[in-house]
């Protein structure tokens, strides 16, 4: 079970239904789900918890928290009080007065932190890729649970696995399906779950999408592993 | 007109009510409102526009807006559905296929696009600083309205505005009261307007204290402009 879906409604529709239908029909298959900053803003995460009541898996709020430690407590505690057991930050902003703040919270409040080491985009590289054993370094000092890095950058998800274990650092790696990258591959690579969105979400069969999609990266994980 | 009022309610009150109330008392002393990201992902921004419904100054929703460049215009859009018209984003995530297309979407929505390029925490020494330069570069590359700059750090406005000037960028200055910048000191030194938040906001009496900052804002400015 390696599978995290990621909910980013798009503009047209009705984006609790939307949320709604797809988690009813992935909640058995997936290990979580990933609710985007989009549909977060819009709904608001007290009608989002509606959803997810009796949800006990992991239920990831994307926020790219990247503000001083103070805001980043505060939206924190929001996510606590309604349901969600995981955030998602950047560490650029730094430890000092910000992720040194918004990691006590978490741990306070029983919330997985995961923290952004690599982006996916171009823009990526103008900054961010710069910095990454800094930002990897800086997951691992405030005792982060994990961080992001695209399955669609493989040397990046190798780098951090060699620098530090699963039990240490769980790696999350989006980039999935439409943005390019196979299913399983991340695994292969050192990730712990890969991030799906539109390959499952917008498919027209959505459970399908998710059960085949699971049959491929439990394929390409024992082709890796050389048992075929 | 130069003070915005920051709007972030604590955990334990009514958010809809506490911003409502502020609202009402301040709307025609302030030039505009920045709603937080604690906020608004409280209440979601349907809810928050029901608040501001004919409000024509700046309605600022402060995401520090840090993705791709797809889910940075989701945002955007949806804030722009409902009402606001500007937005904060972080100019750490680059521009190819990050603030290239939100600087697109602002522009055709109406939407006043502002980057962080430094802030007022000691972690934003870490990365953030180091790279001071090249971030006004891209605020003003990606033909941003504006800039937000820490009033603590005056030397920084300074800096950005021998670079630029107000019509080519402006300068939105928080850290004033209760973070420490006095009101009036980041005007002079080339801002144009001050976020104000908890020295009005919780104070007791929230009216009388934004006019006495106008007031100590406007004595200040003389001063600095040597015609005291």
């Amino acid at each position: 079970m390696t599978i995290i879906v990621a909910l980013d409604p798009p503009l047209f529709v009705d984006p609790y239904e939307w949320i709604y239908t797809r988690y009813i029909q992935l909640r058995d298959v997936v290990e979580g789900f990933k609710v985007g900053l989009p549909a977060i803003i819009r709904l608001g995460v007290e009608k989002i918890s509606t959803i997810f009541r009796d949800y006990n898996k992991f239920l990831i709020a994307d926020l790219k928290l990247a503000d001083i430690g103070d805001i980043m407590s505060l939206s924190i505690e929001i996510l606590a009080t309604y349901g969600f057991n995981a955030v998602i930050a950047h560490g650029f902003v730094g430890i000092e007065q910000a992720l040194d703040i918004a990691s006590k919270h978490c741990k306070d409040l029983g919330i997985k932190l995961i923290l952004v080491v690599s982006m996916s985009h171009d823009g990526s590289r103008e900054f961010i890729d710069k910095h990454l054993d800094e930002l990897i370094d800086i997951a691992k000092k405030i005792e982060s649970w994990g961080v992001v890095a695209p399955a669609t950058r493989p040397e990046i998800i190798k780098r951090i696995r060699m620098r530090y274990s699963s039990t240490e650092l769980k790696i999350l790696s989006p980039g999935v399906g439409v943005q390019g990258a196979e299913p399983g591959i991340a695994l292969c690579n050192g990730a712990d779950y890969e991030i799906i969105g539109r390959a499952i979400t917008l498919s027209s069969n959505i459970r399908e999408s998710a059960l085949r999609i699971k049959e491929e990266q439990s394929y390409r994980v024992r082709q890796c592993l050389g048992s075929l």
